[in-house]
């Protein structure tokens, strides 16, 4: 299929009327329309199934020919145990959570029978591109009729044919329902995503899942608000007080529980007077589990005396584009702070080293010292800051939102994990009886405003 | 003062810097900063005014030479009675204000000894651009520093003497507090404006103040959000069962109040049944105040056997771009929604034409009926929705925020007249003790997150 520039202007101008419908409707509707998306997909298993088997099988081909990677095959497929089930379970657990839309967050008395209300709304439209993880297409569906806003979806390639099927049984149970059959959309070509870009008057949002080249493509050629991130490029500070035990295990579970995933670590720091008591000891560990070290001079000098041969490979120079690196592997660059008399300084120079490197998206400090944490959450300018606790905490589920539409290093809206409410924005009612705003004056004779706060 | 681009980048790598900064001071020492500014400020009463009588002698040449309008003239004017004065209140109004950064809105105990917290934040450095009010600088600086965001401040060119003289008296008194001196910076051409779009790895934020073009090509030149408004389109409709006098005052506030405000009246629909009951009455007050209305054939043939002679030149035909134009005037374009068995379609058509032609600023209804009422102001996609009340209430101070940065009809982010914490976003912080996110699991043999809320 291809899409010319009318098509694309056409699918906007459909969801964004499909919008402004799903806005009104109640949660219940909504959550009724979750329930048939659910019954229908478990009722066209078979199909499904049956369409993933064939994108399965391409992939094992492309796998094969070399054109593509085995944990793309993976994702893929479907029929692995307890995936459908899961994908069943996600439109569940997504409409039991409660509703985003019309929660009143502000109410004012403005004046006698003058009220003003500030109440939370969708978005509008939604365009959101994503992975080839068939799985997906039915958790997002869910998360943009939960939310109450118009989506349309775009899965990754190698997905096609599950996409295709999963879109049809998404499209017919919706249309036994009061949500609009215009509210889930889906287009298949890359070409439709850039046809897509241009619809700023009718698209509200694009939300960009997969990897950091499609991310940049986005923000690179839209004026629609893009929500998510290009890099991941998170990192850790090993201040001169911290305990080992506790380095070594955050240091380890950061780097190593899943090195491919946006909050794994990727640049560790650590504090010259620990150079040669914790940091051997992290050392030791990260090699245990097969990490290499990319080291500053001090820092591959502490470990010089230590390692046995067979540890030496995993040990090399640092240059200087190593702490602008997202790995995404087991792969670490390490670099030393100097000491200072004033500790502080220390603790500066790592913070400045982190806002100018990082990504802003999550960065941690391992210290005893609960003032150096302060200074180290409040001066780093990241979306998760993060005390002797693991990188790999920084996520939707983990921090409790019951679902995650992605993890956002933007410095406005949503930042960090963002669940259902970063879907939402607000609007503002007044319920008045024929006031005119020329009565009132903030000084002088005019009528007064009594701006009284109203329990919500 | 022509700016390159590397002083460009210097200037917003100087505000970052600052911005970390600023960010970690505590509220008592930004507000320290302010009583600085206002002392600051008045003591330097003599020297300001002498740069303003400059800008008011240049402006004064340039109104009789018709380069220029004389409204900028009036709101040059610093020694106008009252201005300077307000103009320091303003600064000590800001001060008084609730400090927007460091409330916690969320605690969650993710296990034992493992909380997470999230917590407002300045968003980083602004780029504010803003019309030729000397004043709005002082006021702009306080917002600024109130919310602990650095900004780069740019007025408009006729009040460049007043403009650089505060500007000189800022910084000043800045230097003189522990808010960094790089807080604040102002830059003076419109092609420094140009070349500070492009920082977009340093600002994070522009809000343009001024006029629709500028905010127009500020939206068409960065990739740094914008917050703010190129158009305030504002609908207002009349129902069926409007009352009259409810109708007449709403629509003559909303309309002359101050007609070049964005949140003037701009389209009037009227119901067709009320063509010849409400609608009349109206128009009379509306003509009495000497506003011309546009007509479309039904509302004018409506008005035709009513009018004096002297009301004629008043009333002319509407052609489809008036529905579309923001007047800024004592102009009103009127359109009427045809009558159906079923009000709620007459209803549902007023709605769409609302959301197809309105710029998502505020929209009002006209009605005795609460059920048409919330179903307007749940369908109409903007950032005001009133009931029985003029749009001229569309106003920070009106809304009890103590100030306003500005009205956005973003669909992300701020929405609406802006406050303080339109300023401020959020970050999470977790306090732990070395906890691995490895240990956990949503299922199976891991430890569970508990996911307690606790309270703030």
């Amino acid at each position: 299929m291809s899409l010319t520039d009318s098509s694309a202007a056409e699918i906007a101008k459909t969801a964004s009327m499909a919008s402004r419908l799903l806005a009104t409707l109640p949660g219940a509707a909504r959550n009724d329309a979750l329930s048939a998306l659910h019954e229908a997909i478990a009722n066209s298993r078979v199909e499904i199934l049956e369409a993933n088997s064939r994108d399965v099988a391409a992939a094992e081909r492309a796998v094969e020919a070399g054109v593509l990677n085995g944990s793309v095959l993976k994702r893929l497929d479907l029929s692995r145990p307890g995936k459908f089930e899961d994908m069943l379970q996600g439109i569940l657990s997504v409409k039991d959570l409660d509703d985003p839309v019309g929660i009143v967050t502000m109410r004012t008395l403005l004046d006698d029978d003058l009220t003003l209300e500030k109440v939370s709304c969708p978005i509008g439209v939604l365009l959101i591109i994503f992975e080839a993880r068939p799985e997906v297409i039915a958790n997002i569906a869910a998360l943009s009729i939960k939310s109450g806003n118009a989506a349309i979806l775009k899965g990754g390639k190698e997905s096609t044919e599950s996409f295709i099927t999963i879109s049809k049984v998404i499209s017919k149970a919706i249309a036994s329902t009061r949500v609009p059959k215009g509210s889930i959309q889906l287009v298949e070509t890359r070409e439709a995503v850039s046809s897509l870009l241009a619809q700023d008057s009718h698209i509200d949002l694009v939300i960009p899942r997969g990897s950091k080249e499609l991310v940049r493509f986005v923000q690179d050629n839209t004026k629609i608000p893009v929500l998510g991130h290009a890099d991941g490029l998170c990192s850790a500070y090993i201040h001169a007080d911290a305990d080992l035990d506790m380095a070594v295990q955050v240091i380890v579970d950061s780097k190593t529980n899943y090195p491919a995933a946006c909050n794994s670590l990727e640049t560790l720091l650590v504090h010259e007077d620990v150079l040669q008591t914790v940091f051997p000891a992290v050392a030791e560990a990260l090699f245990a589990k097969g990490v290499a070290l990319r080291c500053d001079p001090p820092s591959k000098e502490a470990l010089a005396s230590r390692v046995v041969d067979a540890q030496r490979s995993l040990i090399s120079e640092a240059v200087a584009c190593d702490y602008k690196t997202e790995f995404l592997d087991l792969v670490l660059a390490v670099k030393t702070i100097p000491s200072d008399n004033q500790s502080e300084k220390s603790l500066d120079a790592a913070i400045v080293h982190i806002n100018n490197h990082s990504s802003k998206h999550t960065d941690i400090i391992i210290t005893k010292s609960a003032s150096a944490a302060e200074h180290f959450m409040n001066s780093v300018d990241s979306a998760g800051v993060f005390w002797n606790a693991s990188t790999r905490f920084a996520d939707g589920m983990r921090y409790g939102f019951g679902t995650e539409v992605g993890i956002s290093t933007n410095k406005i809206h949503s930042r960090g994990p963002v669940g259902l409410d970063g879907l939402t924005i607000y609007k503002y009612k007044i319920r008045g009886q024929g006031q005119k705003a020329g009565d009132y004056s903030e000084t002088g004779c005019g009528k007064r405003y009594k701006h009284k706060a109203l329990p919500l």
